[in-house]
């Protein structure tokens, strides 16, 4: 029997019961909903998971370079629409409840710092550092007219035949 | 040592590794989710997954037949003014950011169109076609006082235990 | 091979595959969306799963008591003020669709009553009683100044390691 139980060990590290990825679809642009995925993708990589954050729909946004980049020329009319009301990186987002016309978020700002909690652009830069990686959807920045030199560096650019691929090595996948 | 290994080998198999079942709970009834919910849908059956879609709340507002149905006589008073107030089908869903009254997810659509992207109903009747199965929660129904007759041909209804079984065998499990 | 055969079986077993533990990460606040968790909740733990709802932003809302307490001395001016405007417990909570100005929760509340449905409060009850485990986030609770003492007994209180030590033992992850 000693030999077989060695045999059950090691199959539990083979069989994959033993992965710890983890990968998020991050559909929501809010403040609230941006920190939420940012605390879990934190928190697994700072244990040693792998994590992928995919960011679809106005989950992009947080993608978005903060100064100006002249991509106007290849977005039709409602492409620059869409992209001119919609916020460019972290420091725009609303909250998904309570917003009050947009002094939610910075209320939420400001009860943060006074705790010393992490600011939204902490987590996001911390994330990056500990190796989550960030893979923005081709199919909504295609919808959405954005362009690859309007967003940040270091992406990776993917649709959903790849999330499948990391979902399917994953053991937790959320949808934010 | 070999015999062992092609024990492990085996295991892999048998443990459900390799299941590639997936899970969408589509409780969220604006455009925006539902094509998320579509596109993740029919990547997965299109490589091969059996992928269930199980609607609640608003998001059993996709599977009502657009054409007027006479079940008024078996609802409530509350239940008719629900059924009134909410989007039959696909094609009247707003969008859950950026909806301007209502306006929003036309906008989206005519540049989805630009864009030669499939249309939401086009992406609802691949997935139909690729087999991703759709199960209209009958709780919700109950709740909501949706009839069967309402409801377009081709569901199936059930309730949270069978739910619960389908997402016990799938690797993906998602709540849109 | 007989002895071998018996090893895969018992592998089955260790090496998780099943596992039918659940966790759910309830962000949001609303009366339809914590109705969804409770029903999942109820029907897993009546299957026997083990459950955990990690309450976090929103969702601890839920998890607070309704009668006054005196923690206001605690608190900076914000967090009185964020901790003012949101509902205590279950009873007050709005829709996230058709919510109109507040009317939206009582009336789906008369249309279940109407149909006999269990109530979101006899659903937390017995989720309760069937062993669901609530934890409430303590980065939220320190972000939006929620105390101990305003929280209703029988909390376990953890961060965002315990969640992912327990979602990494669960089959089914949903953030909700």
């Amino acid at each position: 029997m000693d030999e077989q139980t060695q045999v059950v060990v090691e199959t539990e590290e083979d069989t994959g019961a033993t992965t710890t990825k983890k990968t998020i679809i991050l559909f929501s642009g809010e403040f609230d909903k941006v920190m939420a995925a940012m605390i879990i993708a934190n928190g697994a990589a700072a244990m040693g998971d792998d994590v992928t954050i995919f960011c679809t729909f106005w989950g992009l946004n947080i993608l978005r370079k903060t100064d100006k980049v002249d991509a106007q020329a290849k977005k039709s009319f409602l492409q620059k629409a869409f992209g001119g009301m919609m916020p460019k990186g972290t420091k725009k987002l609303g909250l998904s409840k309570m917003n009050f016309a947009g002094a939610g978020a910075p209320l939420m700002r400001k009860v943060m710092r006074d705790q010393n909690a992490m600011s939204l652009e902490e987590l996001f830069d911390s994330a990056r550092e500990l190796g989550v990686k960030f893979v923005a959807c081709t199919l909504s920045m295609d919808i959405l007219g954005f362009k690859q030199e309007e967003m940040i560096d270091g992406l990776e650019y993917a649709g959903v035949a790849s999330y499948l691929g990391e979902a399917d090595e994953a053991n937790v996948n959320l949808f934010i």
